[in-house]
């Protein structure tokens, strides 16, 4: 089932907002079977939405149409889906009591524009929306069948997985089939090179990508194919000869992620974690806190942003900070103890760095980052220079400590790494 | 300048990664007075990009294409254009050297692929790329100008700084102006229906949008005159007046942010800020930190996931957390006093919550968020249902955060909130 995803909204051309749904959508279709052919944002302008269906209706078997369905005046989507099909308008009783209860409940007060909002086109098949006031529509024209959805994201999931994906799963035909291997410490093209030979053995109807993505790769393996069956074993076969070739610079599979792959690590070896953070404000705290069940190894941490914060609340030495500096692996090595000492864990994280722009100096420029992983017993250190700007600073140091916690994992001959 | 975008790369169609740098650049064609038709993204597929090409140049004066210039085999932008611009290819021996250097310098193994990349198409103007190893590459074609970028972030950015903008700047005749008010605390339709009287008033070659996202929503006011003083004039008075109508929700104007917004008020007024967070998990802090210069107010963060951390740390009494339970406001008001305390600061944030999808009850289920913001003198409290996924819980929470803390500082008369 060819696709294509439309979002409207002049707000994503300008770079106002970033356009996730399109991702989420392409995601949840290739989960389905099917082929995404483009992804087309286009402004709130009844020209270029237009033009846009015209264009995707000639290849596409279904078009997925994001935004433009709200109650304020910039949202008309629906005017343009409508003009494009030739179809009337009519003032939709059902949705209108509906969100007249909708706002009754919340003792919020009604808009003249929501009365706007009921009119909908003739033919148009509406896909309920328990999430929010503006449903779905669906389209037929010819054999393309067009779909509407609020840009909103947890409407449009709502709609999505509860209208979009039996319609998917009725209709779908194609078998596409993906995999991923997720590596970090080598090169895009050194991993290329490495693999060349396997990859020069697989059959044509497989093909390889390389994501380069900060301090890791990610090898995407896609294949499509008239027998499901051939193609899943054919995929998870070179999957696995990869894999084992890479060796130790493979963290996982598909849908996991380095914080992800060490926490089952962490729990399955029943080991607690800390963290003690300056440049990186607390975000290597929120990585790890992001994914569901981290509780049951991560106890805490210290952002310790100011100097005498690193002394009071870690006990870093004063004369450690003055003599070698806040950016210093004396000092991350310090802040490792006192973390380790404050939330009493097995292993604590420890970063400090510059961030930028300011506080660079020629000896120690923006971008340097010192961190340390550890326990009572052993610590990894290493000193970065990563150059870029604050953001891309944090990030990387963010990265790193996460890579040099897997390292100092891999030190440990009593750890056990296998993936269930 | 009429302009059309391409990201090529079918780790975007399914939703692998998420396109950034189409916002970014969006950004900036618009900060340059050139228009964005569309950003259209397409598989690493020669059909579909040569499909793309010939659609866009149809109405673009400017194609900017990114991804597809790497050293791997899933990257063939390049050749794709040489097709559509019926051109040879050469092999580029400065490009060569340049690569052979930058590899010798970092002690890097020089790949095979490498070779294969410095084939360049006849009549391609190289566009230097100091950041990585692929330059970029401009094509004229009747009226229409194609560049060609490599997909990662900083090297795209770099060849847009020092390269596109100078070119957009030489070519460009129309005027676009954008001005963004933020506002938090009330509804897109009831902001809608306030200034509906103004937005009559205003010319027709003014528009306006509402950009709801979570607690705030921000109002989009663009146009397009052939004056652009006129331009300018009239769409900064309406924005004042606007402004004024709405008062004090409004937080702020253009490339601003709740939190950046804050940060300035807090420097301008002299006061410091800690915050203690359990279930956003360090999420505060870093957005905090994201911004420079917050080390002129921020002191440090207690992340106490765990509830012996909670007592340990930020002295929270264990009474309170077994009679009350660990997210109430009788807990998040401890937090607040023990974080005063712990790093001395005017005032504090806690927020203590059941992000999910385990940990609920009955009484208090999943996205029951506690939040206090306070001095030792008065604090401001408020218990949020989210109700909501684990990211957008902690997404939520932290955006309540700064609101709550935007309302605590405007209970306080001796508070100057002058925007400068």
């Amino acid at each position: 089932m060819k696709t294509s995803i439309i979002t409207i909204g002049t707000e994503i051309l300008i770079g106002q907002i970033i356009d996730t749904n399109s991702a989420w959508l392409g995601k949840k279709l290739n989960e389905q079977g099917a082929e995404v052919l483009r992804i087309l944002s286009v402004n709130d302008d009844m020209e270029q939405m237009i033009s846009a269906f015209e264009m995707t209706s000639q290849d596409s078997d279904l078009i997925l149409v994001t935004g433009g369905l709200g109650p304020t005046k910039d949202d008309f989507t629906k005017k343009a889906i409508s003009q494009f099909l030739n179809l009337e308008m009519y003032f939709d009783q059902s949705t209108y009591d509906k969100i007249t209860d909708y706002f009754k409940k919340r003792n919020y007060p009604l808009s003249s524009m929501h009365k706007e909002q009921c009119y909908m086109p003739k033919t148009a098949l509406l896909l309920e929306n328990k999430l929010g006031t503006a449903p779905g529509m669906l389209f037929e024209k010819d054999a393309c069948t067009i779909i509407s959805m609020p840009g909103v994201p947890f409407e449009m999931k709502y709609i999505f997985n509860h209208h979009i994906v039996p319609f998917v799963k009725k209709k779908q035909t194609n078998n596409l089939y993906h995999r991923t291997i997720h590596t970090c410490g080598r090169g895009e093209s050194m991993i290329a090179d490495d693999i060349e030979p396997i990859i020069q053995e697989t059959p044509d109807y497989i093909s390889f990508a390389y994501l380069p993505s900060k301090a890791s790769v990610r090898i995407r393996i896609s294949g499509k194919h008239p027998n499901k069956e051939v193609l899943q074993n054919e995929i998870d076969q070179v999957t696995q000869k990869i894999s084992k070739h890479l060796s130790s610079i493979v963290f996982g599979f598909d849908d996991t992620n380095l914080v992800k792959a060490l926490q089952k690590i962490m729990i399955n070896n029943g080991l607690t974690i800390s963290t003690a953070e300056s440049c990186t404000g607390g975000n290597i705290a929120h990585h790890i806190t992001l994914n569901p069940g981290s509780s049951a190894y991560f106890q805490g941490s210290a952002v310790a942003y100011d100097n005498r914060i690193k002394e009071k609340v870690l006990g870093v030495n004063p004369e450690t900070l003055k003599n070698e500096g806040a950016v210093s692996i004396a000092t991350t090595e310090q802040m490792v103890k006192g973390c380790l000492d404050l939330f009493n864990t097995d292993i604590a994280i420890a970063v400090s760095g510059i961030a930028g722009p300011g506080g660079g100096t020629e000896e120690k420029p923006v971008g340097t980052v010192c961190i340390s992983v550890g326990n009572r017993k052993r610590i990894e250190s290493k000193k970065l220079l990563i150059k870029k700007d604050r953001k891309i600073n944090i990030e990387y140091s963010t990265t790193y400590a996460f890579i040099l916690l897997r390292k100092f994992l891999l030190g440990d001959n009593s750890i056990n790494f296998a993936q269930n």
